[in-house]
């Protein structure tokens, strides 16, 4: 029974890492003593120990050890044994090509899906959905493939950010970015702006946190969700 | 020998598509009567006919006739042929993947480095680098390779913004982007502000329009560059 928080963020303006949602991350890893990180996304190019560093920081404070899974000789099997997984933000195609890479997508899914409980920020929400390709990030490294985990039969959008009516910058808008997506793919995508995640459990999928979020369906005009919207209806 | 010109972006804020060039665009094209037009990029997902539309208009204003690569039977060919050759923006990743299918990266390089006249814009200007890694476009089609025209032996980021320092929104700078590019890449890249273009003549490349431009070397803090610059050195 999938058991999975997709947070658009780590980080909100004004308060301090995973802070915004603390309370629900103690509830959600109540039966867990270990976390498992995945450092691989590597926000600002930090290494793979300086990222778990920060991660067991923000942990320690709901009394949670974590642990990273380079530090691991066998990461498949660390996958497979573990109380809880987290994965980080940073550049998504630095994630999905070492997720690649180390053969580790399919282990990660069916371990997440048989109910290890899997927190994602960021980058590691965007993995969550059928592949990177709704990512805001820069294409630094060429992975083998766009496939994600697919934990979720649609994609994800994090950082969702609205049009700047105001801007004099003519570059594309997200909106404009995911309209163009849906010309090339026609799975729906999910914009969840800052604050906003979804919580699945089970087959529910429920957004969370104070704001609404963006729905982009193929042919459709986009909408908006409340907070608390079910939203397994969507693929 | 190379003539090129590769901008920013088509427009700038309060202009129509392309004016805010044409008068330098009169000088570059005038022993060019027809240019050959690739649309593959397609922004916002529009035809190959619609986008040769909207090329076409705009060059009409300067009495120089536009066909679209898409009419051709044999594209190679079509290039080989071009008087002149005008890649429009649009989706970076649609454009390499349309660029890499139908082989026509080496044929277009070396007609190019030929000497024939190549405008860029935006997209278009994005594959004038080494490869297509400092895009800010989302990755909406998997292409076959992330490697460009290789123009110019460094890479070039369109559309270049500096960080709003009033922003709430906690996704990465364009600066930080880079930055992550230079933990896995050691070219130099040209942040191209809106209205700054390259113009690459032989040997020389200068930086033309009324901006300055921010270079960012692999282990060298970023700086500006003003507007005439000889850029020749970077690689």
């Amino acid at each position: 029974m999938r058991n999975i928080i997709i947070a658009s963020t780590s980080t909100i303006h004004g308060s301090g890492y995973l802070d915004y949602i603390k309370a629900d991350l103690e509830v959600f890893f109540e039966k867990v003593s270990t976390i498992l990180f995945i450092p691989y996304a590597r926000p600002s190019g930090i290494s793979h120990d300086d990222y778990t560093e920060i991660a067991r920081l923000a942990f320690s404070k709901i009394n949670k050890k974590v642990i990273g899974l380079h530090t691991f000789e066998n990461p498949i099997k660390a996958i497979e044994e573990a109380e809880a997984i987290f994965v980080g933000g940073g550049n998504t195609f630095v994630l999905i090509n070492q997720l690649h890479k180390h053969h580790l997508i399919v282990p990660l899914k069916e371990t997440v899906l048989n109910g290890t409980p899997y927190l994602g920020t960021s980058a590691g929400s965007n993995i969550c959905g059928l592949n990177i390709k709704t990512t805001n990030d820069m294409p630094i490294v060429y992975p083998s493939s766009f496939s994600a985990l697919a934990l979720v039969p649609f994609n994800i959008n994090p950082h969702y950010l609205d049009p700047d009516t105001k801007s004099k910058h003519k570059g594309e808008t997200r909106e404009t970015r995911i309209k163009e997506f849906h010309n090339f793919n026609n799975q729906p995508v999910i914009g969840l702006r800052e604050g906003s995640w979804l919580h699945v459990k089970g087959d529910s999928i429920v957004l969370r946190g104070d704001l609404t979020a963006r729905i982009f369906e193929y042919n459709k005009t986009p909408y908006e969700v409340e907070s608390a919207t079910e939203l397994k209806h969507l693929k």
